[in-house]
């Protein structure tokens, strides 16, 4: 397999990334967030914890602002085997039925727990335009 | 132990955090860091890899705009174990040569890693504002 092919699966296998977006008045927000991926395009849901402001902030910067950065990594104390890969990319809500629909049964495949409790809230999509990776391929 | 006074135990433990920033036209970057906590303020050094592009995006974002915010988090497949950190501050590259001395000696008595190898590049200090947590206290 070569280091190409693998940046894919790590994003795909991973099951967290910490999504990063920026509020209307330019401060920076990251959570954690569980994803799947469909294509080029990332899908979170917003799970079933009570509607805090926390999580209407994430809601809220990608109506204010777009833009969208999603990290996956690896850490272990041997840093000889350290790895990222960030997608940056271009958020939504998902006001499609059918978008939404595909996007949990991706998330319900990928994590048992939302095969128990499908999440009721928004879908956010996030349309990748570039991928980067560290250790360089 | 109460809940209040872990979760400054749980972000001084975390052997990674991501730092998220914003560029000066507004996107977000994020990237996965070691740290070391002094007080209120959160060190991470920008350590011996070869200076890409990657590593000066984080430096380049915080002159350009200085609001960061770190994340450190707990993954497991028990979703209920779930836990998280969100530090939000002000960030800035470290000028003076005892702060910088002080927050590499932290640095190294976290990470035996840096004990071996003293990172060269610059040291960014966030001096946070704001904790937040989840589940809240």
């Amino acid at each position: 397999m070569t280091e190409e092919s693998v940046i894919p699966l790590r994003v795909e296998d991973a099951r967290i990334g910490r999504l990063a977006t920026v509020s209307g008045d330019g401060r920076p927000h990251v959570v954690p967030c569980c994803f799947a991926v469909v294509g080029r395009v990332l899908y979170s849901a917003v799970d079933a914890k009570p509607k805090s402001s926390l999580a209407l902030k994430r809601l809220s910067n990608i109506r204010a602002n777009p833009s969208a950065a999603l990290i996956v990594d690896h850490y272990e104390e041997d840093w000889s085997a350290l790895w990222w890969v960030r997608l940056d990319g271009t958020a939504r809500v998902v006001e499609s039925a059918s978008e939404r629909q595909g996007a949990l049964e991706r998330l319900a495949a990928k994590y048992p727990q939302y095969r128990a409790t499908v999440p009721p809230g928004p879908v956010i999509a996030i349309d990748v335009q570039t991928w980067r990776c560290w250790p360089e391929p």
